[in-house]
């Protein structure tokens, strides 16, 4: 079966992947579409220090089921997947479960195969009037939502996003459905069409400790200094950056300025599918290029470069 | 007169300061016992750039004031003096003024003199039955009351407080009037008479994970990295630590498991005299030695050495 994988070199996409049985519980997938996101890249520079079939940004097909009502289905699936039996798993969910695996990038292999698995539970059916090309943002736009269930946000809070890459529009536009006004702050101004309360800002021009609530997401380990400097006495950072590196930072002006910093990682799923099926949030015009999945290593190449939108990888289950 | 000065060289008495003319609205004070702090010995490493009197915990004697009523009141004041007209002093009081000046750190002369001054609007009156000794603990007792402001703390909560100096063991004593136990965590166990509930640990012997509530109190720039070691998932990290050098740490931990960081400087003094008005807290066994302000050169290499417990700074005006 073709799979794209990464085994320590350049990943590649390899025929001859053998997926083990189907276990109890799991559903079998089959690929339609697939969004190549920084942490894949991330990972095959040697972040989670993961080996296997990248990938976990999806919409696919429901081959097999314990339960034959969802096979056929069009589903997306949340990436975490908990043992669903310790206290953690109990009190906060699969997120953070401590023998957790997590799709393509920690213990179990991802979706940029033909077929991959997935526990039945951590499946959305995916509503007829979102496409393809819009369900395959659910995760990443999950992530984006994730941020208002740890943050307050109001109408007139100064919000701004640092970093105008893919995953920063999509916190910049899930923010701008609640404040006012969203401030983003990157390189690559008017390259996406964004929601009209969102304005564009050059990194240069962008006005010092002047915000409630700044998204870090630059994927940069410079990413940390930046947001702390845009950030008003007691503000908070919400910090989406994952990267192999360190971050080198004085932490200084966080105490004295009393800054809170919140981790922020995956989201609600449900969540993000309603702002997609009522049309709040259409993410497709951020698309940049769409490969089969035998050009794998070609589509992980077309993401890393510079100022890449979004980049899919179709599966032979995809309209 | 006699004051403790940094003038970028080592700090020294000078017997020549001069006071300039008491402004309206500050009160005019006489030193009875100051207690020196680390940021007072990062001071005299370059930290804020300042220069001047240094000190900033004291209790003292009002000599003048506006307001007749406070002379010769023992008082301990609130160290941030905010111009009382802006947005910030008006929502969050004058500890955020974007013009504030702060007693011996930030554009105003400290308390290790013979006289120094403070807006009135700062002061706090010490009740009767609260001994000098136990009133120069006021500020530094305050900043640990301000973690009980920031963040929900129960009965159950797992605790933790890296770092047993003296801001350290303050934490811990006050943390430990509502958290069933708090583990204390350095290199100095058995050092310091604590409450009950509080359990000193070694560093290395401290659980990977294990504590919903880390303090960090390490004054070292390795301290962010330790103290997200000891933090479950989903936990907060509250960050006392103000020094010079940079911070350099993996964030990504900080993102998987959706930390929490929240910096915290200067807090409650209400709530801190309370504490010792009732007795619930009394810090004057970690009195390591009392110097006169002659002496305060001395005073400050004592605090300086490894380990040191509170060091005191004598003025006339005391008992």
């Amino acid at each position: 079966m073709r799979a794209l994988r990464f085994d320590g070199g350049e990943p590649a996409v390899v025929a001859d992947h053998v997926l083990p049985a189907r276990a109890r519980g799991e559903a079998r997938l089959a690929l339609r579409l697939g969004g190549v996101c920084n942490t894949d890249l991330e990972i095959a520079r040697g972040y989670m220090a993961f080996r296997g079939v990248l990938g976990h940004e999806f919409v696919a097909t429901v081959l097999e089921a314990d339960d034959p009502e969802w096979v056929g289905r069009r589903v997306v699936g949340e990436i975490n997947c908990g043992c669903a039996a310790c206290d953690v798993c109990a009190t906060h969910g699969a997120r953070h479960c401590p023998v957790r695996t997590v799709l393509g990038i920690l213990g179990r292999d991802g979706a940029f195969a033909e077929r991959f698995d997935l526990p039945l539970r951590n499946l959305h059916l995916v509503p007829a009037a979102v496409s393809d090309e819009a369900a395959v943002f659910v995760e990443p736009l999950a992530a984006a939502c994730r941020i208002l269930e740890q943050v307050g946000v109001a109408a007139t809070s100064r919000v701004a996003v640092l970093g105008d890459g893919k995953l920063g529009a999509l916190c910049a536009a899930v923010l701008a459905t609640v404040a006012g006004r969203v401030t983003l702050i990157g390189r690559h101004p008017g390259r996406l069409p964004l929601p009209q309360n969102v304005v564009e800002c050059a990194a240069a021009a962008a006005p010092a400790r002047a915000f409630d609530l700044v998204i870090e997401a630059t994927g940069s380990p410079q990413g940390l200094a930046q947001a702390l400097a845009l950030a008003a006495p007691l503000a908070t950072v919400v910090l989406k950056t994952t990267c192999q590196a360190k971050h080198a930072v004085h932490l200084a002006p966080l105490v004295i300025d009393e800054i809170t910093v919140v981790g922020s990682r995956c989201g609600p799923f449900d969540r993000a599918l309603a702002l997609l099926a009522d049309g709040r949030i259409d993410p497709r015009p951020w698309i940049a290029a769409r490969y089969p999945l035998a050009e794998g290593g070609a589509a992980l190449a077309a993401a890393a470069r510079p100022g890449a939108l979004k980049v899919l990888i179709a599966g032979a289950a995809g309209s």
